[in-house]
């Protein structure tokens, strides 16, 4: 197996993205590719002790910033960027997996570009594993569709309990739709129109679930459109600043807590380690003709290295084939039985 | 001032409303009236000191159960609840501010059939206090409406501004729409196009805010859709309860963390009360004839008392004229100067 990982993803590229593949092909005895300028990637490498690691580097002569504003945009006018070219290379056969640690809204449209979606699949959803009181959760779609349909959200649920099987680990997964209300007729719209939809799926669907209910574990995959799961995942972020800072607030004045707080210290570190969803490996793109992960900016080498080890049990477990088949199995229910191929 | 409450509102009522009536009747002097069954409400008033209070009864004869699933049906079909009749004192000029810890649903509906909205608004948006780095920011709309038109975000805009100043007492409150991505063009549609409105709104408009600028404070007014937002508040509840289990869970095998954890005690539980968004006094109600606060089931006796407080600070501070005003302003402003009235 070799994974192509995306050299200049990243804040502060190609630094981690670098040292994550190194650690991978040492750690798992992976066959690593890293996309970048040919001169940068290997400058980057020769920072690394690389004796017996099979490392290659596919020439990329661009690098698609992480603040681009236009980044479809960048990714079609400049096809020599780093992504594209690695995504080319898992395209033709090279590698089972790509990586990048680079802008997200480009990583996606590189992949429209040059993988395309699987027969059958409407759109392609982003899918992150979410920390609950019951471990991970996989949430989609995290940003990948502001404005969605309901069959849409039904392929999400499916491609969803996939990736939740294939790479969290979890069997026959707890799907549910996240809604408001507990009444009939509650959520918006296009939700309680895919409500059918996600029964008929063929999924072990629980029903609508509301935002409490995510945390608290009560299902495995939470399936919702781009806008909202985005929304959730960046203000989950900013929660654990705002806990934080809370907590030294309310322990100031106060010489028990205080001295609280300093021996605590290793459990505060330990408890933001497993809050922080960038350690589950960033986020993973459903419904596209291959493996893509995408991790986060401020993925540091052992971030980098969590990522390809997803792409790896994705791309090792058959995670886009089993996608394939668990689309074409609801669209041939949703024809109904008997009706014509 | 007189603020009427629904005795009958809440998980466990009469007891927690009563006594809330009664703590707010002698701390602020107030005149309260309680809409409820007079015998049940005479039995709960019988348990506390009454003396130089000055209490009224409001007569209902039905109770609307915070279990209910057709809330506007059960509030069209029994007029005689105790939510509806505390609103009609109100609509009769008997008080000036209606508070109930009941069902939410049942409390929209009510309030629409009992009151209506003020002149120009479009659609009554639910606003709450959700604490930040910064302060509290008010976030609306949490659940009245699932789905929105780019006017209505506009108007929720408009009105959660005015609640910022009055009820808050944020001056020039900074209003953010909520969105995703920084990229031009990203976002869903309907707040896509809800931006040049929020602009022309004569507001402190900064623009786009990300889910993670909530928590962070960068604005006092944060304007979404019903469904967005009430997914978002009841996360926030449900990651409360993930972040003290995680700390409990990363404390255990480390004796220096559990003895902090002792010795942290009151810090977590000052914490914990100023991340309950609860603590704030509930949702108020905005765009409707009328001040309407309408408190979470799970409040005690002091919650009560503060969504009671909020509800006075809203009627002494002119919140509903205010409003008023306010969208009658933007009106005339989209219309454009030297327009037919």
């Amino acid at each position: 197996m070799q994974v192509v990982i995306d050299a200049m993803g990243g804040d502060t590229a190609p630094g981690p993205a670098v040292a994550g593949a190194v650690l991978s092909a040492r750690r798992l005895g992976l066959r690593v590719a890293l996309s970048g300028p040919t001169d940068l990637v290997q400058a980057e490498l020769a920072r690394h002790d690389l004796r017996g690691l099979d490392i290659e580097i596919i020439p990329a002569g661009e690098v698609i910033g992480m603040g681009e504003l236009q980044p479809a945009e960048a990714i079609r006018s400049r096809p020599d960027n780093s992504i594209s070219r690695g995504l080319k290379h898992l395209r033709h056969g090279g590698a089972q997996a790509f990586v990048t640690m680079g802008h997200t809204g480009a990583g996606m449209a590189a992949a429209a570009l040059n993988l395309g979606r699987l027969h059958g699949v409407k759109r392609a959803g982003l899918a992150v594993p979410f920390p609950t009181l019951n471990g991970p959760c996989a949430l989609i779609d995290v940003g990948a569709n502001a404005d969605v349909r309901p069959e849409f959200l039904q392929q999400f649920a499916i491609m969803g309990a996939v990736y939740a099987e294939k790479v969290l680990g979890i069997q026959n997964p707890r799907v549910g739709l996240i809604t408001i209300g507990e009444e009939r007729g509650k959520g918006s719209q296009v939700v309680q129109e895919a409500f059918p939809l996600l029964e008929r799926a063929g999924l072990n669907f629980i029903g609508g679930v509301e935002g409490r209910d995510i945390p608290e574990g009560k299902v495995d995959v939470a399936v919702t459109d781009g806008f909202t799961g985005n929304v959730l995942i960046k203000f989950a972020e900013g929660v654990g600043a705002l806990v934080s800072q809370i907590l030294r607030e309310s322990a100031k004045g106060d010489p028990f807590s205080l001295l609280g707080g300093v021996l605590m210290q290793g459990a505060f570190k330990r408890a933001r380690a497993k809050m922080d969803y960038r350690a589950y490996g960033g986020a993973t793109l459903l419904g596209t003709r291959g493996v893509v992960v995408i991790g986060h900016g401020r993925s540091d080498a052992e971030a980098v290295f969590t990522a390809i080890r997803v792409a790896c049990r994705a791309a090792e477990n058959g995670m886009v084939e089993a996608i394939g088949e668990g689309v074409a199995r609801a669209d041939a229910a949703t024809r109904g039985a008997g009706a014509a191929p």
